[in-house]
């Protein structure tokens, strides 16, 4: 048991942390999306990029922790990127990383990267090229790039030679990078291809990585790892190899569900969190880039972009009170219960009174939720956004 | 090891009941399909129900095994169900199983016969007794219901009272039913949502059967498990239990992957065609259909099919091959090794020469994938089937 | 929001139900126990069935609320039960649930009811009734058998007939049964055989209780399921079907890893107290026997089985602060996120201070594990019992 | 459809290659093995290394195809290991890999390269200089380290601090090397740990081996993975970075359930071997070293071994079959079924006879199961091997 003293010093340094800790909103998560089955519309979904980040302000105004917007190209591809960021910095957003998309044109039906067709190869390597100078135009530094490239029979392709085109598609794109330009490389275990996927698991990623240089890091999509693999363990790993670029937050049950973060396992999110603190790596310089990626299918998208600002905030907070000295001194023992119980001590913790002092700080209400439905946003944008199509993710 | 005379018995009793063998086919199959990242395109695709069953009917064509295919209502919807019977009987077809559909209207956001919503539950009861007029126009008696009815977040809805508007659902459904009808009701391990589903196992749509009557039997899609889950133990229960109405075959590696049968472990397909064979229930009268249900995303549809057939045909001939008579005695006797041999040996066998002399016998190509091609209905129905809008599965 | 004086109340009715909560210890949790590869031993642990009693007790003394113990039978096998019954009222316990063990003699190598050995299979029924003879000495009325029974290969034996041998066993063990005392019959996915498991699921597990009758109820232990499978779900199922008759509670994160309940998750235990607290059942009245079945490798043993108690209290009260009108509200009303943040709100509640004040009352310390660290009992019993063989799980 | 010279041609090849293949078969595969319930005992089962080796031979002697055999340390530890080596010589065998043991000594608790007290820790590498020695002494280069190391409770230790103590810890038996000597490092998803494991999965592997140096290879275990993950992708990736060491091979449906390998997923068996035969890693040249691990819980030992080295050849035979020019052509084509069918050609082809012919060449029964029980060996042993301690994997 720690002495009150402790404890007070401990909120109060955790409060400053919080109170700058950022976390990026994707601008998909506010269009329409669904599985192969359906995608459910809403009144009020945005029909272009310019509504998009109208919706992710929402989000950063509520919570005061969501100043930079992920885009996807060409999902949120527009005439004039001067004008879209412009627009952004009026709304109080800056725009984050861009994201390719090469797994939507008829090209893609064997891949992209690592489609056996060399001409689809170069296509893909392009469309890189130009997200580069969207990157550019936008004022961003960061590439992610998610190859939904696979195969769904056994021999339908070569393996090996898929992964060879892998490495020598992602060496021209690299190639394409300036100083202080990143790419971020994600992985996952399976869909839309249901045999072999040829970015699979962080190991494949790092290695692509280490093979490219320094400027190319790992995305370790919350989502993305087959049943039962721990992911903290792969966080710490790649922290520790100074390869985690960006988190992509979202919660599962079962495949990649892309539920709110923290929604099916707050336990996980927490523990994933307690390795960002002990590694130091809230701190910017070490360039991990917090981001959500995730599909409100049935509930509301901005209040449920708010939850999950506020879920990875109090994963955060938990992590930030755990003892470090308690915890180190009971592991370094050998006292499995009485570090595991230090551990739960700070998971058990309700935290939400000190994030509400960290918005009161800033001058924003205790509750962004209830803050958001005061606006009457919702309501505003269900009623002015009538007719032209609904932005859709994923179709 | 046998003497040779009785293999010779052996393979000529196999060859008889393989000859009658016949396995159904969806009309969605022909339509094209895709994840919700894509759904491919491609020439010749069906448009409506007519071309649906013409493209069926080159399945049964060569394979002279799959002469019946399922409709799927609304996406079969036709004005005269007299027209489409009577086009199906023309092409060597009957109409097979009817398949509702409470997944795509925007009123089954939170699930049809499980939602909170009484109008919404009433309407998908509606539906499903629209199904079984369908039914019945068309000369069917089996009415296959998948309730995709689930929730995404915890505490979204209370599963105990999801379940017991099913349970109502169902009883109102049933109460539709004539004698010599009857309901197969599907279960699916998640998706198309991801905390919870209405009817997540065999074990609940036996409960459910149970309660219904004599009339409901399980349907059992080998796509529809937790990993790990052993399909064969749930046939030989549910044969057991003389509840299994019938088979929605396809092949998983991940999760309902719904990949062409026996493309991704052929040997659980032998495994549950022994459990079937063992049961005696290739035997019509014991009320099992065996049907296909996948998605062709990437690769031919007619041919897909095509193949899906024979590997059940392969998977049964092997079935049909072990040696009862010593697997019985080895298991008996506990001899592990013994009794896992006399199965293997089976397995290994190369069962492709016994049904081409079995296709042979009908006067069929030994070859029915070469057969297809030779057709050049492919290439045909691709310069036709200009225009108009592609049967889509799931959309 | 709910007014302050409401939640006043639910405080103050959970702390009555709290009070009142027991959870059942299993006398091998104080054992060794470990894994195929090795068991490590520990000073201090108990070298027969008195020693354990006298350990459970220790757990009771200090939460309150473990005041029975369920033996394990030959591992708790004396001479006399009418003094190892005396002894445990001496130390505040009552004996609990008797478990069978069918899996430790060499004529169970495969499988016991199951067996395709007649012989075998007649010892492992007479085993049982002999198990109700010490349920009756001591006590109790709850039989619980687990059927290690399973096999390695296919093919190994028939699975449908070791379904039947089974069904035929249980049939005679039921028959052995008087009114008011119950047949608890376990499940698990897998494992000591790894092929087929003979019940494997709460399916079965059900068809073979709802053969037997009214007596025999089924045991949801929470490591015996499938990845990914959604236990509240069966909780909230066999609730509603009236045939939960105990939980083994414990966790794991891969297979049945046995480890402390709450430890891995701790959002599902709350979860699957939650259908609890709906379904009325922490009532004695529905007869569903809450105990721990757990494995401490590596940590000490009564503190685990204290924090494990613990864990238990906190997700019930939890659950018990649920606020039900609210969720049933917005259920209802198809809110999404307002009824997950029902919820969540519960759950991020720190009720620690809630579970203090109910052991105060009682006069007992608010904390369970210092307490028991203060009694001195784990020096003093490392000290007393040196030589004799070690009590041991599994072996 | 090949030409029938080409087919006899590849045939001959595929001879010529399978006469020459060789698998290491483990010392301990002959000793009792069994779960953490129950070992279960068989007459005849050896004493001491001796015996091992005497039963190894026989599987050699009846497959002409595993005269290596793998030694762990300290189960076969013994006083003179030249004598130990030229015993094995005298019955045609060599000592294979020298796998160490850090999980069976009370100092392992809490694991042993990652344990927090730094005694253990230099003890553990102590034990992997003394298997150094051993290995020399019997004549081989090859080192194998499976650290069973990981932790049961969030928060029990440091996962980063582990993983630089293992780090570590290699450097220091690596820097032990003397040249053409390799370490095998093995990777598993979990157990005998149930939270974290030090090194999980292939990437943990790989980035230790390529931290120590070129003689540092990763050694694959077929049954260490988490549910679904594609192993032949990892195979092909291991073979391009050139650090695939050796294979463990055996088969499991759920965990790591150490089947006799092909007994599970023959057909994932085969996809394995089509990886190998693709890279020509068959060449031993490639120095990747092919190796069974597995427990043979409840069936025969020696024939359970003798049937998996047939299943590793029946797998490599069929790969060998594989029509590479017209895979190759079919999958740059895309032509998604044909690729497939190609594959499924050479799979669904009975090898058995070839690989009766290829023995019988050598001058060996076709069969050599019926081989080795005609030689009454077992019922020799069986005799024999009264008194004394039987060998047991994992105690």
């Amino acid at each position: 048991m720690r002495r009150i003293e402790e404890v007070i010093v401990d909120i109060a340094a955790a409060k400053a942390v919080l109170a700058q800790q950022t976390i990026e909103v994707p601008s998909w998560a506010y269009g329409n999306s669904g599985t192969r089955f359906k995608v459910f519309g809403t009144p009020g979904t945005p029909r272009d990029p310019w509504e998009k980040i109208a919706d992710a302000a929402q989000v950063n105004a509520v919570t005061g922790a969501a100043p930079r917007v992920s885009l996807h190209i060409p999902w949120d591809k527009v005439e004039d990127y001067d004008a879209l960021s412009a627009y952004a910095h009026e709304q109080g957003m800056t725009i984050g990383a861009i994201n390719s998309n090469v797994f939507q044109d008829d090209d893609y039906r064997l891949g992209s990267l690592a489609n056996p067709d060399a001409r689809v190869r170069a296509k893909a390597v392009a469309h890189h090229l130009d997200c580069l100078e969207v990157m550019r135009a936008v004022g961003s530094t960061d590439l992610k790039i998610w190859l939904a490239d696979g195969t769904n029979y056994a021999g339908q392709d070569s393996i090996r030679a898929r992964q060879d085109r892998v490495a020598e598609g992602l060496e021209q794109i690299y190639a394409g990078l300036q100083p202080g330009e990143r790419i971020l490389l994600e992985y996952k275990f399976f869909e839309p291809f249901f045999y072999t996927t040829d970015i699979p698991d962080w190991g494949t990623s790092l290695v692509h990585c280490m093979a490219l240089g320094e400027q190319a890091t790992v995305v370790l999509d919350t989502g993305h790892h087959a049943p039962g693999t721990n992911i903290e363990f792969i966080v710490a790993q790649l922290l520790r190899l100074g390869r985690l670029g960006a988190f992509d937050f979202n919660s599962r049950y079962y495949a990649d569900d892309d539920l709110i973060v923290g929604s099916a396992d707050p336990f996980q999110l927490f523990r994933i969190m307690h390795e960002i603190v002990q590694a130091g790596a809230l701190d910017p310089a070490l360039g991990v880039n917090f981001m959500l990626d995730q599909c409100h299918n049935i509930e509301a998208k901005i209040p449920a972009q708010i939850r999950s600002v506020m879920n990875v905030q109090e994963a955060t907070a938990k992590a930030l009170l755990v003892d470090a000295d308690a915890l180190g001194a009971a592991q370094q023992a050998g006292d499995v219960l009485g570090a595991h119980a230090v551990l739960m001590d700070a998971f058990n913790t309700d935290v939400r009174p000190i994030l509400a002092e960290v918005r009161e700080a800033k001058g924003l209400d205790a509750d962004p939720i209830k803050a958001f439905a005061a606006t009457g946003y919702a309501e505003k944008v269900a009623a002015e956004r009538v007719g032209g199509t609904q932005a859709s993710w994923g179709a």
